[in-house]
């Protein structure tokens, strides 16, 4: 099983911006406690950043050809504004997890709505980087069973 | 540790209330789930439903009351509705996740907003009944780190 | 045939709250009706009443179980808040028909709208009581055509 | 006792149209039923269909002036856009029942809202065409009774 | 000078209609009104009604065609509606001037804001049909000043 | 019969501001057409200008004290803004029509909606400076009518 | 003279929920000194809190028929979500008072607005539970003046 | 093959009406071109126009039982207000494309959204007359393949 | 104790101006009753009106300057429209109450939203006269307890 | 004649992505028959595609800078989101088509608007890919016609 | 060169009104600032403050009377609420330029529009008191340049 | 000192797109006369253009690592859609200015809305290029003044 994680725009600030909503972990860190999970199943996980929509729809759309087997995506400001990362999602096979750290429903109202929700097979937030672990679990733990 | 499910209106008709949004596993199905995970926590599980808005307020008031340490959050249709029930979160120091089995961002315009969720510390959906699992773990086994 | 007639909150007011909206008639007086023009067609009716959305979500489900063949349903104020009842009513194959006796769309702007319509096979308003009457014919009368 | 039932634009199409909306039956098929139904009460039926909204009003001003008792009106597409045909039925003293063979609420959001539907004493929907007899039966039968 | 007075649908019943709001008038009356008024100042006066949007776009374009010097025109229910009267007005070289006999900001919400008004010089409401000899001087009397 | 001609804000700049909305008549010029009117009609016309809301209040109070049969209001921006001249104009027996020089259609959006035209008998507007001689004729030659 | 007081959910927390809104006085302080000032008046005091719709709305219908003169109503979050409550209130003649300790207004978006306080005769926010005391004052102290 | 081109309200004007938006071709000379392009592909065209949209909707009807194979529609202003013509394409199986002479979208708010085009095949806006020659081509020329 | 009362537009009407929404009482019945109920507590009360927006301010400035300790206030129409009234009551740090005489959420949607309250300490509405009574003790009687 | 056919983001994906809306020919197919065209009247294409906004944006500038006659422009998810794609077609002089092949009016909600309609000369949608031909002929076979 | 910095409702509190916001400088700091900088460039300041929006209408019909060049306008709360002063700035030549010390798009939202802005030449915010110099800049120093 | 002038997309099209709205000017002149002011203050620029989104967020997060001071921001249309420069600026401790050379307020009503402008210290507008010259002030003149 090989799984993708793909990080949009800003997370590569992680632990430096605004540590009162995102707490003082990098993207470093979080990268290798989400290897260090797959290992426990024997799966394999790439680990991406980018700040440029056009790269990240591109990443999606290798997925498919590389044969990727699930992406857990956290997608950043992109996660409100882009119909283009809507489509990429729609445009692919390979089941999507949205991932927020903080509870964006705590935050200011634009940051309630996800354009990208509707594609992906689920939303987890609030539960900080230990989300990223939860998302994980749903590919390699609960992979045999049915995805409603 | 005691961790208590609460599950909001129409969910003791799961399984039978259309199986193809949410499946055809039955409520104690997914107690029992619940508990065997617990279990290797060696913690407790209290699971409950009702289809009373003020009665589910009464058990979460009740919940701070016995010193339960954190509550899974099924609310149904109250998540869209319920203004008591969000002061009811509010009124309480017990930490609560949210978690529905379908994604409801998938669904019909006014289930994509939660009133709740801003009072919870994070929301799960779409990731089936395992999502029951994946927000216990997060007070089972999250447990020493900080809630962002 | 079983059929139930269901009403919602302040409904037991009736006759005595604002006749010059909803008349003088009481909710005895509607029940007595009803059971009449049942009983021409050899049919039985329960008639309830309830201020308690919980209730009448109760009575919804156990109407199926107890093998219900259709339901007239005055749900009140319910009918433009309660997202749960609209569950309740999806969550039964039982066929629902909404009715009102005043002309909704006479009367404050946040009333013209029902949740619940959509889940009923059909509604009815402004006939007053006479309504509660027509509905029953559509299961007792119309019930070897279909129902579109 | 004399009642109009008047059919607004596309109407003509019934039973080709979008049958799996609008069933099979033809216009010529529940105007005899509706004539059946009155000839019972010693009532007489007209009925008229027209795609044109000004023949519409035409008519709705004549019924005044023949001494008709009593509309059931199907106006169609026009029931969401006409405030021309709503100063209609104001202008008249001829009360006016609104009946629709589909479930307007479980369609398009702007077929939810009627302009009309105030200015009538009720409106039926999602009924089928059975929905004409029981607007019919209204004023042939519930006549001595008082119209809330 | 020949001037056209132009009334939309439901103006026939004027006199009939809710009197507390149009009076006891008929339009025969406003009509020898207006041609008294024209007489005065030596102008002819066209004066006409119709219920069909279609035919009154077809008599805003003929009075171009015929020389018409101005239109007064009540528009009625089509003055909320219809943007293909908005568009025959645009279409021809004759001024425009809207009037309606109630005060339309009294009324309902959707009667405050009119699609055709941007296309007239000028609207007059509220002052009876005393309106319509008002309007009538503006192209009388002050036909020599600037319209502006 | 004595008539008030009263102007709000910024019409002391008319003929110097914006002459292709307003025409190069000054605000004086319209008082003397006002005057002669009057005077055919034996009537007397006090006419006067702020730019302060209050003043504008306090004049429309005085009005009721002093007798005054009418008013002629044009109310420029403070259409759009004040709810304290409508309370003013509901707050006196007067009765008022609001006039604007310009078509108020043709603007602004938030030109369109005035406050205080449901507190006014009627309103006048795009007609030029002459929409006050027709306001004023309303009051000197219909009085002996009803006004609707 | 006998007076209700009456509290909708959560109030059951007075004093131990957010006190940085709420204060630290509990729900039986404010009882003891509402008794208080009623002894002054030598009226008597209900005072009663529940967390349920149904049992609010079966309270406020009792009042009715065991004569309460007055009702202090503080609906808590029902007073932004129940319809069914307003209409509790329209159906009795008991005139009733809405409470909130705190400023509504300085609070989310969605508390400043109530769907009941247009059916009791007026409100008061803000005055912490001070309010309670100023509200039966005015069915003490003003009864014999009228309420406007 | 057997084409029908449909015109809408005041396209009757085209050449005399804002010659800026629309140019000074007239609509017989946008038919004498369709009529030249049929030729060239052995088809036959009908070319209508009516300001009567109960017309246009009794000629979409007629479309259908004369076997034409497509319908190119330019509706005018009726493409923002008509939900019955939106309906009269709907009850029939003949395609339609809508065409418009001018680019919509550059023109005012309301005519950026048509009610009628989820209905038509496509739309074709912004391309002066030789639009109506596009969307025959649609039919003539890409007749063989599928219709996406 | 020196207390301010003040009132804002049109209530120098009170008494004149519709009285059945306000009664019969005029400003300086409230006046003199207000001075009454200060003179049982010692204190002071200095009781202003204006119709000015501009001079309100002036006053809510001055009364921090003299020492004020409360003021009531009765913004009248500038309830709903002035943010510079607003940003007075921010920028002094003397208490204000929001006084209405009337229930205004009984009346047009426009007057339900203030935008004073929220820099008010509270708001008491639809009590009457007996309103600035009650604002009066709040300062009064309750200033030794704590304001929430 | 020089024209540039540009596809922007996830077109690369055409045949694979959703082909139940976009059918199974890929963008090289699209190429083939646009340059087959453009050779039929002696014209020169480019066929461009990319995820990229930033890229999208500078290509519109460079077609100016190296003398393209038109471009034919299908935007995808842009069309709904990007000002600054608009902008660009708005900073050249090179006249500007939009074709979309799916019928974005079918489709949701947000993809009935284009942002970028209002720069472009025209818009084409729903005619599957021959929407590309369509969309050039207009360049090369009405070139000497007037656009607009 | 004459200038005119102008100063609307509350200005005169600057420096004791909410200091966290406008710091503690006053009104009279920032004028000897402005005119310290006027001398610089051989200009004069009149510089003006009032809570009269009646007033600041009158001033700025004044400054171009008396020859301004140029209006440095903070106009407070009438930025978001005056059509009256926007009205008087299109009403003169002299060119204005608005100012703001606290960034306004930090703040409440119903501070985030300014209806006079599209009247000025350009508007200033967020760079504390040091803005109004900037502003001046621009014409003292930039007089020769254009002004876009 | 270094300050960073960055420009967003289409900004390289300067003195080409639309000189009505922009002008003559190109961008290397704004950039000479940015370079001479600083140069007078002994600071140096860097001065950056780009259409790519993601780009720019690259060169915010560069500099604040290489020690810039300030960033004077034109951010052309990404001001109004982009959330991630948004949170670009939120991610770093720089201080940045908004600077839009023409009036935003004056064009469509998307532009009159900026994403960013509550992240930056403020906003400037409307003064031309003139503009980045006051911006740039900001940073080199009051930087010992406080930031408010």
């Amino acid at each position: 099983m090989k799984l993708l994680v793909l990080n949009g725009p800003n997370l590569n600030r992680l632990g430096k911006r605004e540590p009162e909503i995102y707490g003082t972990e990098t993207l470093e860190d979080v990268k290798e406690r989400c290897v260090a999970l797959a290992k426990e199943f024997n799966a394999e996980i790439e680990f991406k950043q980018s700040n440029h929509e056009g790269e990240l729809i591109d990443w999606i759309h290798e997925a498919e050809d590389v044969g990727i087997d699930g992406i857990v995506f956290n997608p950043g400001a992109y996660t409100h504004t882009s119909i283009a990362l809507k489509d990429a999602i729609a445009s692919v096979k390979v089941p999507v997890i949205e991932v927020h750290i903080s509870n964006i429903h705590k935050r200011e109202e634009f940051r309630h709505k996800s354009l990208l929700a509707a594609e992906c097979i689920g939303q987890i937030c609030g539960l900080g980087t230990f989300g990223y672990e939860l998302a994980l679990r749903k590919f390699l733990q609960d992979k045999e069973g049915t995805i409603g």
